[in-house]
């Protein structure tokens, strides 16, 4: 093979996106054979390079594909997945892989199954985020040991602000059946893909929030967590949709330093405050009652902008696919994501503390009870005005 | 009267720094006139100026003095406290004014049985952070209603930093029996009293963190709480004295802005973003999905430094003591920072959510029994370096 023939499944914000890049042959070694939306109009501007099927199923089965990015709704990305991997193609999905832990593992599984019948198939979850060069130099700093021991981690990610005419600009959107969540399933799957990649994953999780607490929505759009780890770490995770000006602060304190990333009025910034020795040491042996080590303010350099996000997801992807190299965004790693949304979820709406690894099935019956039970209906459906790509490196 | 006559309970790194205060004559219209400790040696130097008690009970009905202030471990805050209002003196207590919901109860009810023999009677708490010029503005920020309505707090206190030295500097440090917890009853007073004096306080306290996590101590060093208020708004509390450098850093979002004050390698910076139009009407009225209203970035100018701190709080008793004016830092108010930590330790320790106001009786009952079951014994208690003082504006 020397090219990869893609075909992309749903043809919204992110999926036009996707075939637009396609076309205008900025993925290497790629091309965009066949496109699919259930929206007919949608798929007008790639009718003069690509075939335009109305059905996943068909889109899969033309023989016209070798990979398949899909752009659904999220509880798609399980099915259709799971139907290409059956036929033994590459997949690409946006985030969430699925939306509740059951589905993950049950793509996970299909995807297990079609690399017994053919070890190199790749599988890859849209995680575009984990390219910014200040993510990658903070799990670096975490992984190599430079911070120490990690004692707690503080992501507050608040700045998705978004309004009514948002959540009007889908029918499926923040619905329990269309969408399975809110500002998890949504927006923050790339806050908890780093979140889990850099610091790991925890033992527990309780969280606190609302069900459409600023918006005319059923689902939840703000959620503050706490994360207990089994080293005996914490962590917090705190986001919303309905706040301006919003933050986004990431913090992880260790015992060689702490770790800051911080985007203030004037841009991003990455501090570091570096302990001369271990602070454990000094809590051990100093004849003082509380003096701390001596803290070097350290700058690291780093490039500007968020890395090659996208574009540099699906060059992966192919590159992967051709070259038979690891994926930067392996596609099972997505189920951790989608665990932490389900905890916190399940914490938020039941006001308990969840143990995990939490029972998968447990969560999906809930679910699945929300859904049958929901009788919300959205006022109106506007169309959306498109103004998100800003805001998709966020 | 023209002059309060003070005496000083308790001459430990607090107590003898209130007592040198009014020898040097730093508190208008006051003076030392009695001292009180277990340890004579450290009544030596205040011999010149006042007389020396080994027992509280003897100093409050000496007839020397008016009023006292109390600077004991925090236990006998409660029962000296007591004992003084039944003598109808005033009363300056340090902060916790008492380690418990249950306790601080009892010392207000003696307090409110002594105002009903004498109306013009004070009751003060050593609440000095008050008189920080950037808590009062941000608390006027918000009861002012200039960042609307608040939505989101978050205070990461973290800048504590204690060694095993700290901890064997007193036998009654960090133990159930001595002090009746750790970083919550020790170094988290101030922000305690501060949260609730400018975000009121919640009906609900989840918490994590650990006993001992990282010093050989019994009560917690470390806690991280999420905090529910009746309007729907949420909060976060993080804090421990294991973590160097440490964090301090208080945000609170409303829907007319932001406002963070930070501690920086460079010094505590406000910042203040402040929204052109409330969030909550964007969110309402806004054609487009994700366009947050114009936010400016505001520069109130504050006085440095951090107020008058423990020497205004000791002239603003003693003034209202004289002129009958109103204080600062009333000791009622004392109750809400120790309920706020009773529930967090309450949540830590049984891992449950605890509904506000808490239920006082029980978590002493819980307390009483930590006492009880202690088997903790301290390897040594090693002197007091004395290098805390710098820490105490923090």
């Amino acid at each position: 093979m020397e090219k990869v023939r893609i075909g992309v499944v749903g043809l919204g914000v992110m999926g036009s996106y996707h075939a637009d890049q396609l076309v205008k042959g900025e993925v290497k070694r790629a091309e965009l054979t066949a496109v699919c939306d259930i929206d007919a109009k949608k798929m007008e501007p790639y009718k003069k390079n690509a075939k335009c099927f109305a059905k996943s199923e068909d889109l899969l089965r033309s023989g016209l594909v070798d990979a398949v990015i899909i752009a659904t709704p999220h509880y798609f990305h399980t099915t259709i997945g799971i139907d290409a991997f059956s036929l033994g193609l590459h997949v690409l999905t946006e985030k969430p892989i699925s939306v509740t832990k059951y589905d993950a593992a049950r793509l996970i599984d299909a995807y297990k199954k079609a690399r017994k019948k053919n070890p190199d198939i790749k599988f890859c979850a849209m995680f575009n985020q984990r390219t910014d060069p200040c993510y990658q130099k903070i799990r670096q700093l975490v992984k190599s040991g430079e911070l120490g021991k990690i004692q707690r981690s503080n992501w507050i990610i608040t700045n998705w602000f978004r309004t009514e005419t948002y959540y009007r600009s889908g029918g499926w959107r923040a619905t329990w059946a269309g969408e399975g969540g809110g500002v998890l399933v949504n927006q923050c799957p790339h806050q908890l893909d780093l979140y889990q990649w850099i610091c790991g994953m925890p033992c527990a999780v309780v969280a606190v929030g609302g069900l459409g607490r600023y918006h005319d929505i059923e689902v939840e759009d703000d959620c503050s967590a706490l994360l207990e780890y089994a080293d005996g770490a914490t962590g917090c995770f705190i986001t919303t949709t309905g706040e301006a000006p919003g933050t986004n602060r990431f913090e992880i304190a260790g015992t060689r330093g702490r770790i800051v990333l911080d985007t203030l009025p004037e841009g991003r910034k990455l501090s570091f405050l570096r302990n001369v020795t271990d602070s454990l040491e000094v809590i051990k042996n100093s004849k003082y009652g509380s003096s701390a080590p001596e803290a070097w303010d350290v700058h690291i350099p780093l490039p500007g902008g968020y890395g090659g996000a996208h574009l540099q997801v699906k060059q992966d992807f192919v590159d992967a696919i051709l070259d038979g190299k690891e994926l930067l965004t392996p596609g099972e790693e997505g189920i951790n994501g989608v665990e932490l949304a389900n905890a916190m979820q399940f914490s938020l709406m039941t006001k308990t503390r969840v143990e995990l690894p939490m029972d998968a099935a447990a969560y999906n019956k809930y679910l699945k009870n929300l859904v049958k039970k929901s009788t919300f209906v959205k006022k109106e459906v506007v169309e959306n005005k498109g103004d998100f790509a800003s805001t998709s490196t966020k």
